[in-house]
């Protein structure tokens, strides 16, 4: 069923398992207590960043795979993308596992289109298990997005910190103790931002667009929520998006964002996480297994995704940007 | 329904209309006669190579949205992708419009993908219509995935010639002839090939590896098909593909592939056509419109990509592989 922009299932999927793996850096935070790994070395014994990424990736499936108790035979699809070039890490994850694979590209939204993807298909009746899965990796979108490390370049103040790490759901037919009610899909807004440093200001639009039509679309209101997430805003596009939910006559008192808490606040990190590894790792560590214990029954997940690459900034294009969010609910199971 | 990989939609969403743009060298080919509209000039008015990708995929998506009758609101969601870096012909088309999108990355595989995740959307309830399209410039892949046009390479034989151009279709609840019946998951599948000029070669195995596991998920055998169409093998690439189905005991000869028939057989083109725009602009203009006059009943419909990018083949990777098909009826309405 559908109602606006906001489709909702009728079987309610349940996310039967999830993991996640973060970095070093990741780990002196809130995620380092919940994740499944924590990496002492951000190389993880790889030769390259791309193929650490890779290997969080890849590592996060499996790890929810099992968890899950299933075998790799009784997952139907991975739907899974990242923030690199032609997604490799994600495709190269992808052929570690005998299931299909959909590839998605939403930079840091891609967990919550995948979650909202997954569920269409479990709902639909046409997967019974399908992970949902995403990560980034700090060195490795440096030199994607801005400069080698080894140039060593200073960061502005308005600048967020890309995360090390990966997160992975089964989204269920059966068990499980968090289900998705219904998901709204994000549109694109590009409200002219060019600063490449300032993520934050350009996503916070999309992710306001999409919580206000989630809202009209399920006649809630935020207080109907336990938490209202969003990806990573980081401090400054958190405010902005506080700013925009109140001038549209919604309380944003609910809201947490996934950069604003990934890191203890410590002066380098500036405004806080980002990247679609930042989400993925605190949903798939704090946030699930605090809804599984029963801490939070509503919450609505809005991941933030900035769709830009080097090559249209260079071009003098603004930061087009999307937000898919979809609603979460606990205490269930069976 | 779901069986092996393959899944199987009920309400059999409709084609309810298709379009497609192509370049000034596809223009003289098949491709000329069959496509909307047909460039004389590859710039299209823009001022780089991926602002014209980009506006080719807008315009396609709408005048597929024009010719199906529809208005932007009616439209429920746009997937896409394209082969850039972090897809920004398909996320910059998208900001053009004001429905949804889900964006997707399967390299030349995203025609299929798009379909296949409309048609579950759609066959779900989820959504009324949806669009899939996709593209690609030469121009654009050259300096993306080998060297810029300025430094004037010579291509290997084996190589082939990334199209230019852009297709969309709307897959509906409503009206069409062209019916998606079911359609099968692609599986990354990757047999050590190492050059990127190669990409038939690279392809090919996962090609046959979807395109049988379909014949098993749905009980047919080749026969049954009037076409078995593959997205951008090229001529080498369906030779290789040929020889893995008869290896199999399943003859290939309904095969056609869209990068053979694109050009017109002159020495330049070596292989013939790739690149995402190849199967998206054959399906959306020549076998779209011959299905809806009846020469062509049944189709399978597996586009290839190759999941490669220039950092992973720079580390020293193999090139990973996907295809997903759609099976398509013809010669319904209402």
């Amino acid at each position: 069923m559908k109602k606006g922009n906001t489709i909702f299932f009728a079987n309610k999927p349940k996310v039967r398992s999830y993991a996640a793996i973060c970095g070093s850096k990741e780990r002196e935070g809130v995620a380092g207590r919940y994740a499944d790994v924590a990496l002492a070395d951000d190389m993880y014994g790889e030769s390259t960043y791309e193929k650490a990424e890779c290997k969080m990736l890849s590592n996060a499936v499996s790890l929810a795979v099992e968890k899950g108790g299933l075998t790799d035979g009784e997952v139907d699809a991975l739907l899974s993308g990242d923030l690199l070039t032609q997604i490799i890490s994600a495709s190269f994850a992808a052929r570690d596992f005998q299931f299909p694979y959909l590839g998605l590209y939403s930079a840091c939204s891609t967990m919550s289109e995948g979650m909202l993807l997954a569920a269409a298909l479990v709902d639909g009746g046409y997967a019974k298990n399908c992970v949902a899965a995403t990560g980034s990796h700090f060195a490795s979108a440096e030199r994607q997005y801005r400069y080698p490390l080894e140039l060593g370049c200073t960061r502005p103040p308005q600048s967020q910190w890309t995360v090390t790490g990966a997160g992975a759901c089964v989204v269920s037919s059966q068990s499980g103790a968090v289900r998705i009610v219904n998901a709204t899909l994000g549109r694109v807004r590009d409200w002219g931002v060019t600063d490449v440093n300032n993520m934050g200001a350009a996503m916070a639009p999309a992710a306001a667009d999409t919580v206000i039509r989630h809202f009209k679309d399920t006649d809630a209101q935020p207080e109907d929520y336990d938490l209202i997430i969003t990806g990573d805003l980081g401090a400054l596009g958190s405010r902005i998006f506080k700013d925009l939910l109140w001038e549209k006559g919604y309380d944003p008192s609910r809201h947490v964002d996934c950069g604003e808490m990934i890191y203890k606040v410590v002066e380098d990190e500036f405004q806080g996480g980002s990247g679609a590894g930042c989400s993925a790792v605190m949903m798939n560590s704090y946030f699930f297994s605090k809804m599984q214990a029963g801490l939070y029954k509503r919450v609505l997940f809005a991941a933030t995704g900035a769709l830009l690459s080097t090559v249209s900034s260079g071009q003098g294009e603004s930061i087009p940007c999307i937000s898919h969010a979809v609603e979460l609910e606990a205490g269930y199971d069976g």
